[in-house]
């Protein structure tokens, strides 16, 4: 590979200063001429039927410019797939939980307009509610949607080979349940929406969100107007994290207040309404069975994934499938069978969270160290021998066409000095591993792939355009990065103009870990397309051809001639004055590598390539147990992660880093409580507790370079992959330590105390 | 040529809709968070010296965010050509005009601004100044540049064949001289800007301009970052007329106070620094020779101009050296000589202004006029005979690709009843004949050319990204009309995205009629490279050959297989899925068809190619003089204009009709006075009168198509060029109805009554 500047080293990100110095805006600080104040009317019933909505005291209201409820929409329900609409974004006739919206206000202040809310009045028939997913499944159970019998909102079933006959085949079997709770995306930016529909017909809207193609095509199918009357502009995005994936009531009802007032509006959701209006990670309960022979060699897999997830299904689908095709992806298994439901209650809609599940992660995790205590191994060596290689097709037919996997592991163990310490350390310490495993893009996300465009300016600098967003990850750094290297001049000579629907070619959004293996790809093509137009103009003054010659310091150089070089700038005018100014495109659609194509989640089809390519990783946890408190304090982290190749290595680490802790809060903290009446008590950070940079232990972190072989420059994904196996890591620890087996998260010092007064624990 | 829906036809502007409805926002219109005001301090000196600036008791005044003056800037200054430079846009040392920009205030609110103002304490050292062009050339006189001696700003000379020859050959020579007075252009836009300089260093701006990448250009060097770093976006713009092309101080003030105070800044003109401290027209003296054999046939030219400019040059070159291009353009002379001079005084700065000048003109057709009275021919006669034909090499080696002069003046004749009333109408009653002449852009403009891009919407609509701006003249339209005709798809399927220098690719800028020779090539060609990436993948739906296919009505149609059909939304997603989407990119460059290259005026190099075609047009115009009050009225227009094929006729009658009207306020009403102090005391629509709808006679408009060989479609222009003739057709009827010649302008009833007294007139 060509010796880069900026590619592959640790490089400060291109958007980081504007953010340091506080001067980047996000939706929440934005004004236009004329702004309105928009709020939303929510419903204070866990689920109930709407008979009346009185909005005229509100309308008279001095101040008030629109008030609208479900009949100032088209009624139409929203849902990521056509056959699981299952939303009014703005109620129509029914409410499925507390909160849910139920009419929309825009004032000339905040405060007239929630005064205005207190004046609309509406006459609720409430309904029986369900709030656990058991309770929901069984007869008689209240009924959320009609199509959805027994509130199962989506099934996922998965058998490869034979896995009673795989059991029958092992020696040594175990099954164990899991259960983990609700918990919230936390992004440190509240929500907003600020939508200004022109009376002429034109509808903008400025939202922090993971892809605005995608938002584009559902406004534009929920309003009844044709995609190109949409603009999705561009934001900064304070975190995503899976929770930005559909369009939310913010920008619905930003917009149809918008048409009706004739003036913008913005509505910026409290902490309260980002928390338990948005959406949160699913509760779950895992059944994990697996059967292994006296070698440690995994002979079957069942697993059965009971996903709660609140009143709308929103990305439950992808929740409810990805296990499977996760867990297929870390642990080699000829037998393999998965069952999924992903069940409605009278709760807050519930989406993907990063790459979802690391609890199911984490119970695997922990019945492969059960299973290599019964034989005696060390769960060092039954990883390495069930793991996942390079080139290796899996159950589903899905191709893993790169997998540092095993090189993970080993790193990991080296990192942490798991030979001197496992097993060894004094009663109260232990030291645990856990894996993990991950898809860069996922098939839906691949249906139209990823375009960019590369301008350059008469002065020797340049423009990219590509549809991709940051979610605070350091995608555009690494578009930026890509631009310069290729173009041989300096990141700060690059401007990026991105993730604006308008503007912008196609991207398929930063869902799964599509920015790198995808999204890069295309303004690396773009580039690259640039490039070859700069050389062959080049090629005529100096002379010598293209192919001699390279781009580097903003000149262009005749390789093994130090001597000969020209400017990049007078190349870049010469293509101007004769009419062949440089304009580079790039267009990236990744090929699947299965016999039978892309999987596809949205129908079941799960044979298939699962995503074009996949990511590994392995965490080594080190923990000290107080057992007079139950306290449990990680006290070290070692994560060595396979990215394909880190394009800068700095934001791996950060994203490796940062995500380790923030499943601190998964494992000993975050939890969502709602009383009887459906009422979420936990919905400010008073009463949801995250963990800070304070609750961070010491981090090793190591970078695996598998060098994907269709990713760019080898890259395929940033680091959170394999992330994912601290929790199994911290529970296999604990267990080391006092020899108590988590069971349910999160975990706190009572059920550790618990355990241990159970008898359970070392002896 | 192929059938068009939208190319050719008469159809409604894409842009007018929000402008009609009020719903279209400008620069004044702008708010941005944390948005200051500012407001400029203008020197109370026609000529002086800047002794000392005491800002500290405003910068104490609350609400006072920044306070700067010359000292915050790099001290550079600003001018078209780096050897012109001549203007600091924040007064260093020195002031050369009453109401020269001394400093610059942030604010708040606008009355905090302007009360920091009258705080701001600055001492002067008055110094002589010069308020006429004749008084500035005189030795001793006071001069305004070092650089710049007689005040002579710029001079230009062409001489071509021998015109002392030619006139010794000719049987008659008139010999005349013309005046006429400084006006404005009345945008009815107030000029604004905005600037948002982030502290991370990048600087956004907004402000109505005929050219953003020529802003940025000027912008970053006078601020001193590199042009990438600057983004000057898209405007909607309420006119130009050629006095929107300099940097202003508005937009340099903004920059630095808002770098200063770290907030955007906004400063909206007052009509009165409208008036006063942007742009206006120059005064001139025109002496104008001609000489002609006995059949009409000129022999020799020679013009001298004196144009009074102000204090600063800013686009004075063009004004000085256009007259030479377009006369030599219009009534062929074998010997020709012209002599310019731009002269400096301490007024207000003046620039171009339309297709300047029609007033030297109007001087040409009349002395034209005078020796046809001569030789007792027809004036239309006279003109077919020396009228410019198409493919004929001028003088200065420019040559003519497409010429409808003889068209126009036979049109313009058959159109007014030339036959029936010319010299036969009853006292009191005239007629008379203009032509006029304009090249579509000019050698400068065309330094980089035009390029744009052209992507397609999954659902088979499409975005267009050109740098052309629109200045009211439709450009916006034209580049959708373009687009959906080479789609197949109607015009509200097409977003233009257009004039903004970080999202769209370079554009030279709407100077002299440039938007549809040059841009709108680009962006035919940018559209129909994506038509035919459409038709090469709908080839293979549709087993055909592409050549055989043609876009109409969102579909791909088989030519002869009425049946065979598939809508273009298919293809397109197949495009996406193909991995290869519609992306069309188009660049378009004009060549110079003269053997000796490009002409330029910057450089006084006058040998070659004016501009890539020339555009033409004959106006008849019918009086009616009362003799008693001396008031002229004009009844009639009858308007002939090549433009070369007309992409929208309503469009192009829109130009045709305006600018005629715009020109009786130049004829008859506009006028600038100044006190003996150099006060501008005509610094409002009150005291500075033009002409309304009310003021418009009845005109009848014919297009003359003479389908330009490199124009898209065959198109080269609007329709202000020959339009100008309305001038010389106003003074030809005035002659025709009272035998009196008019030779200053504006020409006013008493005017006409002194002329009638002094005996002149039909008897």
């Amino acid at each position: 590979m060509r010796e880069f500047t900026y590619i592959g080293k640790r490089v400060p990100r291109s958007d980081s200063l504007p953010k340091a110095l506080g001067s980047a805006r996000y939706v929440g600080d934005m004004v236009l001429p004329g702004m309105l104040y928009g709020a939303i009317l929510r419903s204070p019933h866990a689920h109930a039927r709407i008979l009346s909505i009185a909005t005229s005291q509100a309308e008279r209201l001095p101040g008030v410019r629109a008030v609208i409820t479900g009949n100032d929409t088209l009624k139409l329900k929203y849902g990521l797939f056509p056959r699981t609409r299952d939303q009014h974004l703005l109620a129509v006739d029914r409410v499925r939980y507390m909160g849910e919206e139920v009419a929309g206000v825009a004032a000339t202040d905040e405060d007239i307009a929630h005064e205005a809310l207190s004046l609309i009045k509406v006459e609720y028939e409430p309904l029986p509610a369900v709030f656990d997913a058991i309770s929901a499944m069984k007869d008689g159970a209240p009924q959320l949607h009609e199509h959805a019998a027994k509130n199962i909102a989506w099934h996922t079933a998965v058998h490869f080979g034979n896995v009673n006959e795989g059991f029958r085949q092992s020696d040594y079997v175990r099954s164990e349940s899991f259960k983990s709770d609700f918990i919230s995306h936390c992004q440190m930016e509240p929500y907003a929406a600020l939508a200004s529909w022109d009376p002429a017909g034109k509808l903008d809207v400025w939202m922090p969100n993971m892809s605005p193609f995608t938002r584009r095509r559902a406004l534009s199918n929920l309003l009844g107007i044709p995609t190109h009357l949409i603009r999705v502009h561009h934001c900064n995005i304070g975190g995503a994290f899976g929770g930005r994936s559909d369009v939310f009531p913010a920008e619905f009802v930003a917009a149809i207040l918008s048409r009706k007032a004739g003036r913008p509006v913005r509505i910026v959701y409290t902490r309260q309404e980002s928390l338990a209006n948005t959406r949160m990670m699913h509760a779950a309960i895992f059944d994990i069975k697996i059967g292994i022979k006296r070698d440690g060699t995994i002979m079957a897999r069942d697993t059965r994934v009971i996903l709660e997830g609140g009143a709308y299904l929103s990305s439950g689908i992808m929740a409810c499938t990805s296990p499977s095709t996760l867990d297929e992806g870390l642990y080699r298994s000829p037998n393999f069978k998965y069952e999924g439901f992903r069940i409605y209650t009278n709760k807050t809609p519930c989406s993907m969270h990063r790459n979802h599940p690391m609890n199911l992660g984490m119970g695997t995790d922990m019945v492969l160290d059960m299973l290599a205590e019964d034989i005696g191994m060390d769960p060092k060596e039954i990883r390495l021998r069930n793991a996942i290689r390079a080139n290796e097709t899996l159950p589903s037919s899905s191709v893993v066409t790169s997998c540092g996997l095993s090189d993970s592991i080993e790193k990991a163990a080296e990192m942490s000095g798991w030979k001197q310490k496992w097993g060894k350390l004094p009663r109260g310490k232990g030291i645990g591993m856990g894996s993990g495993v991950c898809i860069s893009g996922f098939p839906l996300g691949m249906r139209l792939g990823s375009s960019a465009f590369v301008k350059l300016n008469e002065d020797g600098t340049a423009s990219v355009l590509s549809g991709i967003v940051d979610n605070g990850q350091g995608n555009e750094s690494m578009m930026v990065q890509i631009t310069a290297d290729e173009l041989g001049v300096r990141m700060e000579d690059v401007v990026l103009v991105n993730g604006d629907t308008e503007l912008t070619p196609q991207d398929p959004g930063t869902y799964s870990m599509t920015a790198t293996s995808v999204s890069a790809n295309a303004v690396r093509l773009a580039a690259q397309d640039a490039r070859q137009q700069i050389l062959d103009i080049a090629s005529g003054m100096l002379e010598a051809p293209s192919q001699d010659l390279d781009l580097r310091d903003r000149k262009v150089l005749v390789s093994g001639s130090p001597g000969k070089a020209i400017p990049l700038e007078d190349v870049v005018r010469l293509s101007f004055l004769k009419g062949t100014p440089i304009l580079g495109r790039g267009t990236y659609m990744p090929k699947p590598h299965s016999v039978n194509g892309w999987a596809d989640w949205g129908t079941n089809k799960i044979n298939g390539q699962h995503g074009p390519t996949y990511t590994f990783g392995t965490a080594v946890a080190e923990v000290e147990v107080d057992e007079e408190t139950g306290k449990v304090k990680v006290t070290g982290f070692h994560l060595a992660t396979d990215v394909g190749f880190a394009i800068n290595p700095m934001a791996v680490e950060g994203q490796m880093e940062s995500f380790a802790v923030m499943l601190l809060g998964q494992m000993f903290l975050e939890k969502h409580d709602w009383d009887e009446k459906g009422k979420l008590i936990t919905g400010s950070l008073a009463g949801y507790k995250i963990p800070t940079a304070l609750d961070a232990p010491a981090i090793t972190s190591h970078i695996v370079e598998s060098h994907d072989p269709d990713g760019p420059y080898g890259g395929k994904d940033a680091g959170i992959s394999g992330t994912g196996g601290v929790m199994g890591a911290i529970a296999n620890a604990i267990y080391d330590a006092v020899g108590v087996r988590i069971k349910g998260l999160p975990v706190t010092p009572e059920d550790i105390l618990k355990a241990l007064r159970q008898g359970k624990g070392k002896g």
